[in-house]
């Protein structure tokens, strides 16, 4: 893709601060102090309070769409105050800043880390820094100092070892995949842990697990002969678009992450459905 | 006025994603991946899932207040995937970029059609185009590029014939005139059909009917002699601001679309008359 | 710390709009429109509907967070197109631009006051001026002006003195502090008006009251001695982070505004406690 003024530093953000307070746009403040040419962009501030799961995954799925080296301030944090690190985290394709939970973990599967280090020199923090909000004390001023050109062995010590979190649910068997709910959108379109799914030849799903490096797929599926049970429920069909079915029914198709999703067509599947994150599907192979 | 820089550009984007999910985040991601030095205005992403109606009537209400030649990414879209045309659309105010849909056809109205074309030319959408996520992987990557300089041209074969909407109903006799509501706000304002409306001379109000280009007016009306009729409730004081009235009282004014506006002062009137998009509004003239 | 290219602008917007309308999106096309250059940084659009003490509060607290000479746009005006005045406040730290009605009146306890003005001449504000939606018409175009370089003075005439609001409750004895909740936030932390409390020598707190210049403490608190009461509730502890008691446990604890905040260790205090803004807090010194 053709570009243009790529010196201009991009700085993500994700948290679960909501956007009802002003805790978001004094993180901002802070940055455009720091570096008022970063530009920045709001990957969603709408993380379930303290769920560091879902904004792991959620992370993942917006690292393919970021301009190269954007430097992103995750903050879901239930462990601001206590024992537990702050780190940046220097990959061939993204900066990671934040705390050391785990939130960035399901990103760097698909990253080469090239340095990892401890934010402890005080020259790129606030001068005061709070128990509560290391978003504005520690990761922002950090984000904005990096996206300015600040390397990281100026920022504190290296570190080896990062916190991970388990992996999404994603067993398989002949006649079956067990997964769960990762996310809910806005929508009420339920996304799973089923997946990465591709169209392949003789219109087959080709499913690569989710951390799996390697470019052959585990499993051929033939969708027709797929069933998918969720909540009591059964779906038969696994289309393409929402439109395939008829106003108000069921579907499954694979989603714009490539995973499996439940949808209605002009509907909330998730409402209908009953169904919240964690809760387990199945894709029987007939 | 006075201004700047004229050469930054603008892309504003319209879409009923929310802010909860990433999706809008990713948009942005892509944008300012190809379009660095683009700025970028969120006009809103609360549209009511899939009302492409509503959403077109938003759009046109801030089509008179963006930098000129701003590139909008409208995506409310319930046929993604579906056969429905990619579409650009160049005018004498603003380019437009998404479904062929009629979301653009009511701020249409308002501008000169200069060049249409269809969204083919792989060379300007992502590598991967998904059935359900268009606004990431063609809309959001051909604004970018319009947006740093790219003709439309280049973009596809040129479109002829758009689809639109059918206006807001506003039928206009001696004696009353007929609409409907077609916008509640954050604060229970509610915004109907019947306007435009200017304060003339004598104080009598003129009224433009929405999309006609002609500067004389349709009809003088007296406020004093209106009489607004919603959810079987009467209406007397036509004012101009909120605190015309008493606290918690309902008024009818002039809003700043200049639309037709039932309001409470320091109230939600929505909730108060139990209103919803779609419903009847009368101004009697007695 | 280090900065780069302190010429570009920052305008801070603050209103009590919503994000659901396109309201906010509008002021931001009118005001690229005129200062292409400007960062934009959104505070918050969510204050309670005309709640302007709630808005003063959360606008104070944000102050120290911005770039220099940061010019803020603030709407929380109940009292739009009646007789209340629209002004410009220069000051040492930011420039203020909004309705005369206390929105800015607790920053400005902590601000120079360089130089007032009344927003009148109207080459500065949009060609028509509507009755209900100055930050359109009026705020939005002054605060660009004034960031691309336009001296208040240009504005409208001078002005002597301004609305402003009582302070938070905060009343001091030797057995008590007497406040009220200021806040409750996205994750229901109730911010109260008790403060500003910093750790001193000895475990002791220091008090320094909400808008008092002298550095020197009005009060020492020793924390062992505290406790909080809060809707027929008793909370003995005062400690420093939400990690300091178990899961769904109160703690009382000081926030990053560096006042008495009551929270639920990984829950929702406000639900909890069924506590509202303006709800009287006492901290007993037993």
């Amino acid at each position: 893709m053709q570009t243009k003024n790529h010196t201009l530093p991009t700085i993500a953000l994700l948290t679960d601060f909501g956007l009802t307070d002003s805790y978001v746009g004094v993180m901002k403040g802070v940055i455009l102090s720091i570096c008022p040419i970063a530009r920045l962009i709001d990957v969603t501030h709408a993380i379930t309070p303290q769920n560091v799961r879902q904004g792991a995954y959620v992370l993942l799925n917006t690292l393919g769409y970021m301009p190269p080296q954007t430097v992103y301030v995750g903050v879901v944090d239930p462990g601001v105050g206590s024992a537990r690190q702050s780190v940046a985290i220097k990959t061939n394709r993204a900066v990671f800043v934040g705390p050391d939970n785990g939130l960035f973990s399901y990103a760097l599967k698909h990253c080469e880390i090239q340095e990892m280090v401890i934010l402890q020199n005080p020259q790129y923090l606030l001068a005061t820094i709070s128990s509560t909000f290391h978003g504005r004390d520690i990761f922002s001023p950090v984000a904005a100092h990096i996206a300015c050109g600040v390397p990281l062995d100026q920022l504190g010590p290296s570190l080896t070892k990062l916190e991970a979190l388990p992996p999404p649910r994603l067993e398989i068997t002949p006649q079956a995949i067990y997964g769960e709910v990762l996310d809910i959108d806005h929508f009420g379109n339920v996304a799973t842990s089923i997946g990465r799914l591709t169209w392949g030849n003789n219109d087959l799903l080709a499913l690569v697990p989710f951390f799996d490096p390697q470019p052959e797929p585990t499993l051929m599926i033939e969708p027709e002969r797929c069933t998918v049970q969720i909540n009591h429920r059964m779906i038969d069909i696994v289309g393409l678009t929402f439109a395939s079915v008829p106003r108000g029914e069921l579907i499954a198709l694979i989603n714009s992450a490539d995973q499996l999703e439940i949808a209605i067509n002009h509907g909330n599947a998730a409402h209908e459905l009953g169904v919240q994150i964690g809760d387990p599907v199945i894709l029987s192979i007939n």
